[in-house]
């Protein structure tokens, strides 16, 4: 590890895909499997990283991730596709989900492709980036195993499921937005249980469904979503778009990641492509969204030195500075990371 | 008024298109913006039903919304098109975006149509409604005046931007989710003001961008999006979506309804729309989100009584019973209709 916290991405790539396929990932789906952590890290995104890759290859050696998935395209339209991820890795359905809308979406201006029979993803960002570098506007998600109740209610309905929106920007400056639906996460709720410290109203209810600032007991109960009846409105929203519409699995047809590692989780995600060229063409949506960007720029700020920005902006400087520096990671990360690769060292899959 | 409480739906349709087509509005669009007016009191959503005509026809006699526009489609591919409308009423703008989608998705399993060059369309229920009852799930939304801060700004730097999801349910039972993106409305707000009563914080930013509970500094200031920076990015991809894909006016591009009521407000609306018919079928669809639909109804609720339910069922419950007793209005409300029919008032612009 030549620098203490960063790793050069090629050889952080050189190791994932090595790791993959050491367990049973053939190189063409180690290789795109690999390129979504590394897009996560160099984004900035570390939670969706490399960081997974033990999780992902634990559930592989469990039998929960199918390594040499039977993956089925069909289609009745060329604009429209659902793609059968047979429970092979999420971030391999998912890129070849992408690859499916980018190709569908360049020849007829728009596209929708469903992924169901899928795991876990990543975020929708690195899909949202590679979209963008294509040329195309995205919107994605991904349903999830039910975290939230729905208004009124005491069990988990619902996921807590990411949406992502993303279109280009000039120099790979794009467009990135990237979001869970909960005011807080469950792992910022976790580490407030571990300091013994409580958590703020309204962003988490007990195992009954009631309000609670305990964070112990939010964490056997479930979180709120961003503005009540509204977040949940955008997750059932997600659902329908990626699971309802694509035929995949809803409610008890999902299986958790982690409770349940060794089966597969039956997530779905759904990909809904727009070409610029097809509206006001590529140069001129170029110009909207740098007339866009300078608008929201040049609105006063509180603090004159952190003026608004578009989502993505931080993303993309981190991914410059990222590319050139390494992705940033600590020498545990990098020695599990090599371990995976040659084998000394197994997969790991987290309890919650 | 045959019901102290209720008027019969064709009654108040009549009155409507004799209203609009006294203020030049033609017959077919007439009928086209009065639709949209029916539809959203019949769900239930009175702010964007007949309660507007006033406004409407307000903004007509003084010049800002052209009464005869000039609409015109531009399609570059059979599965996109952009819809300038002329400075029209924003429901005819809307109601012709939705034909252009409807037709286009049916033909092609998918379609995205951007109307630029529009006014205020009323909300995206009725129009999601209109395309759920063509079989069709749509995604839409609409930029407006900005009325939000950027996290960090201390000016409204982008609209409290609507957006909606909607899909077909059994039985006109549609799944329907419009949703603006501030916690609480200005109205709302006026009224806590009015009373003089505090607004709970977290709600709204005075003036300067710094917190308040004073509902008169925060109508001064402005309201705060769902889930901070969360809110704010969704409202900045509705911009995106609407304005510009489709080269629509971003920022002091966009004349406010009711300050600046005698020009154009040249907002922006989307709609993307996707046939069942070209993923898993129509039949198939149906079914899903009926077992969707289940899922969330079969989760045990803190009151019994009020189990969870999915967005639009309460919606679809209010039309059925409006179709069959009337629409809700009270008797001024109903004068002021008469009144715009047969010229004896004229309308009325709000303040803000």
């Amino acid at each position: 590890m030549p620098d203490q916290n960063r790793v050069d991405v090629e050889k952080a790539r050189e190791l994932c895909i090595t790791a993959y396929q050491r367990h049973g990932v053939p190189a063409q789906d180690a290789a795109l499997a690999a390129e979504q952590f590394i897009l996560c890290d160099l984004l900035g995104i570390p939670t969706h990283g490399l960081r997974r890759l033990s999780n992902y290859i634990g559930r592989i050696e469990v039998g929960g991730i199918n390594p040499k998935p039977d993956i089925r395209v069909s289609s009745r339209l060329p604009a429209v596709a659902v793609l059968n991820g047979d429970g092979g890795l999420g971030t391999v359905i998912a890129s070849r989900g992408v690859q499916e809308g980018i190709r569908r979406a360049k020849e007829n201006g728009i596209a929708y492709v469903s992924c169901i029979n899928s795991n876990h993803f990543g975020g929708n960002a690195s899909y949202g980036w590679q979209a963008s570098e294509a040329g195309l506007v995205c919107i994605s998600g991904s349903n999830g195993t039910p975290t939230i109740a729905a208004p009124g209610g005491k069990t988990p309905a619902i996921g807590n499921n990411p949406i992502g929106y993303a279109a280009p920007g000039p120099n790979g400056r794009h467009f990135i937005l990237d979001m869970a639906l909960s005011i807080a996460s469950r792992g910022k709720l976790r580490a407030l249980r571990d300091k013994g410290l409580p958590i703020a109203e309204g962003v988490a209810l007990d195992k009954d469904g009631l309000p609670t600032t305990d964070a112990g007991a939010a964490l056997d109960g479930f979180v709120l979503p961003i503005g009540g009846h509204k977040g949940y409105g955008l997750a059932t929203a997600i659902d329908l778009l990626s699971a309802v519409l694509g035929g995949g699995g809803i409610g008890t047809g999902i299986r958790h990641q982690f409770k349940q590692p060794d089966q597969p989780s039956n997530v779905s995600q759904f990909f809904l492509m727009i070409d610029p060229a097809a509206t006001v063409g590529r140069d001129a949506f170029q110009q909207n969204i740098l007339d866009f960007a300078d608008w929201i720029h040049g609105q006063p700020a509180v603090d004159p030195a952190q003026p608004g920005r578009l989502p993505g902006e931080a993303a993309a400087e981190r991914m410059a500075r990222n590319r050139v520096e390494g992705i940033p990671m600590d020498s545990d990360e990098y020695d599990r990371l090599c371990g995976l690769a040659d084998g000394s060292l197994s997969g790991v899959v987290p309890e919650s």
